[in-house]
């Protein structure tokens, strides 16, 4: 285990609650604590057991004023979290107290945790490798039951079992390689290009069905984001609404009301879905609204899918066909609301004849008729109608990229032996190909892009 | 200690964390967490000891699949927070798991925990009283260090340790004047309306002595309330801002930028203060904005201050003046803004012939000039200059209150002295000064009244 300086930080989420936790991780934790911490009968914390708990108050180090009533829990390294010895202070879950013990535990000579820090911990004492340590944070980020199995499976080493075997698969060709060509004298088998090729033919295959299902394991992790876009007061808001239940934007009838882009998740089957609900798009002079017209069009660009509602009770106008425009280089699908209403509407006479008509509903939210419809197009937009989760999926788009560079090494070893029959310069190709396998679990990884993996956790992880 | 069924919450604050905590408590808690946990090879959570904790996973109770990596840990009672059995769930902090857990809990017989359910049960099992109950909701709430200090306090029983006593003390009175009046002819010390009138009255000056400075205890537990008020434009939301160091509020020149009404807190000197911004006064044809302005006056009835805002490089106008009559009733401070331009504003010329220019500063935000200013204004008007923090307050309205009736019983019990020596009559006046002091600790409360003061409280506490 490496020596590191201790560190503290709040691990539970901000907010007044029953419990907050300050979590402290490092060789000095314990003594760190005892400095603040006032049993019953003055016993002292030095002598706590692993994986047992304490109660008593934390006190201000220099005054020794009582800030709250605590239990404070021990769990010795390298059973822990992070491998090393850790203090956690459970007080109650003000937001003042809760700093002011960070405070304290701060100034008793702990140094504020950096985001995920603790994390990162686990993985440079070799608890747990790369993969591991990133979906940690996909199991706290994940939006629905499926998103949080993957995360868990790849958590207890999913990726890493399928990485590794490969990764020893290729070293072990480099290896006999190697000796070929570094000891020709020396009684062993010699390797071939014929006899190299199919080996790893085979690990190509294996990284393939991997790669399998990829697009399907990004949209699990992520989500998708579906934006909803359309005139004012065409009924978006009330469309965001139906799908998530609840009331969270304010639905008026006064034109401009969205001056924010408001975000939701809902879950179809599973699959985590964000909901944009944007500003009406419309030739305004209001300079915040105008900001949120701008926020709209970016939203259209991320998207994976557009939502574009029409009133079907008015004819279409300019508007209309100007955010036809902005969208009809995506995914999308066309809502005619209001068809409760006498339709007014005729999508024939749209101008632009790419217009992709083919995902075209009928709906009237005010009386609920067509939400089915919806989640059903979506479905079968990204899923092919059904939506499967029990396979293993690569989620993580930084794992997905490190496959194919390695089966794009493999390739390249494949044709420097076709085209040279030499198997030194073949072995180069395929040391990038473990090496970026390696990326996965972390083994061959440069430190900014750890430091970038971690930064991107939440405090006190 | 009573027999309740056992209930479940989430203990941490909603959101993704670190560490999320789901709480059971109850006699069947480690049952029903020992049904959905795996510990390592297979052991039982049944043989866990009190204080101390468990590594594992929690699965689906019908089919056995993992749900999260966690720590379970146990707290067998009276030894702990509710004085029941405790299991406390740690795990991984999202959103989807926790509930999950929570979800898996409730299957296995756990009930969900209403909003301060766990402190009830500290009270109805007799650890806690009801004054400590309250200090605990007091404690996550506190907004500044005075307040917490003081919750704290109260929390380890600074108030019960006032009243108990005096409750005795009455407790006795009534017992010896009943003696004399149930059993006359046995050899008692007599209960005379002598004897008993100044020991009431020493009462009397024991509750004005505990309810001395509770004005100052409210602040302390509720902040004061200051609201911003002036025409649009005028710079509330940079006011705010200055305020409180950090850009919550948009700020931008466009008129009726701020709809909503705006809630912040600052600190002086550990008084938490809450600022609210309310939208610009105007006269408006705007629906959305004609709601912010009604909220705007229906606040400033609410505040303890308002601060109203002129724009001194402008002559008064009808607007402001119309302003000045919403307020003219309250306390006030007045700052004459943008102070670094030409002055147009001459307040002598304000109609109101009682308007009170004891507070006027004169302010540039642009600059930061009179901010320090408006903080002395505050401390002048509250606290006579200065605020102190050692005493012992009462700042809880509810236990004011009750002093209050217990005061006014013990007086009516001297009344009834002086006007009919009836030491029976005055008993009675003494039982309801008795009682009353009974509501403070819950000895003596209505049902209904403990209801509503858990219901206050958050989930999982």
């Amino acid at each position: 285990m490496k020596e590191f300086d201790t560190i503290a930080a709040v691990a539970t989420s901000p907010g007044e609650a029953g419990i907050s936790i300050i979590r402290i991780s490092g060789e000095n934790s314990l003594k760190i604590v005892n400095n603040i911490f006032r049993g019953k009968n003055d016993r002292k914390l030095m002598d706590i057991k692993s994986y047992s708990m304490r109660y008593g108050f934390i006190v201000g180090k220099e005054n020794g004023e009582l800030i709250d009533e605590v239990i404070v829990s021990f769990m010795k390294g390298p059973k822990s979290y992070t491998a090393e010895d850790i203090v956690e202070i459970n007080c109650h879950g003000g937001i003042i107290t809760t700093n002011k013990i960070l405070e304290e535990v701060i100034k008793c000579g702990a140094r504020l945790a950096e985001p995920g820090e603790f994390t990162k911990r686990a993985f440079l004492n070799n608890r747990i490798d790369l993969s591991q340590a990133e979906a940690v944070i996909d199991i706290i980020r994940a939006k629905t039951e499926i998103s949080m199995k993957s995360a868990l499976s790849q958590a207890e080493g999913s990726i890493s079992n399928r990485v590794n075997p490969l990764r020893e698969e290729l070293l072990d060709i480099i290896a006999r390689i190697e000796a070929t060509v570094d000891y020709p004298e020396e009684d062993l088998e010699e390797m071939t290009s014929d006899k190299i090729t199919p080996q790893i033919k085979k690990i190509i295959l294996d990284i393939e069905s991997i790669l399998r299902n990829s697009d399907e394991g990004k949209i699990i992790r992520e989500g998708l984001n579906i934006v909803i876009v359309g005139k004012p007061n065409v009924g978006k808001s009330s469309l965001l609404n139906s799908l998530i239940h609840e009331n969270k934007a304010i639905v008026t009838n006064i034109p401009g009301t969205t001056r924010d882009v408001i975000e939701e998740y809902i879950n179809i089957e599973g699959i985590p879905i964000k909901i944009i609900d944007t500003a009406g798009i419309r030739n305004t002079e209001d300079v915040v609204e105008k900001i949120g017209v701008e926020k709209s069009k970016q939203k259209i660009n991320e998207a994976n899918l557009v939502i574009l509602m029409l009133d079907s009770s008015n004819e279409l106008d300019e508007l209309d066909e100007e955010i036809i425009q902005y969208i009809k280089n995506k995914k999308y699908i066309i809502l005619l609301n209001k068809s409760d209403l006498n339709a007014k509407i005729d999508l024939n006479h749209i101008k632009d004849e790419n217009l992709n008509l083919d995902f075209v509903i009928k709906t009237s939210l005010k009386s609920g008729i067509g939400i089915k419809d919806i989640k059903d197009c979506i479905k079968k937009l990204f899923f092919n109608g059904e939506i499967k989760s029990d396979n293993f999926l690569v989620t993580n788009t930084r794992h997905k990229e490190a496959l194919i560079k390695s089966k794009d090494s493999c390739i390249d070893a494949i044709n420097t032996l076709n085209n040279t029959q030499a198997i030194d310069l073949a072995s180069i190709d395929l040391r990038n190909a473990w090496s970026s396998l390696g990326e996965i679990t972390g083994d061959t990884i440069e430190e900014d892009i750890i430091h970038k993996i971690f930064s991107k956790f939440c405090l006190g992880k």
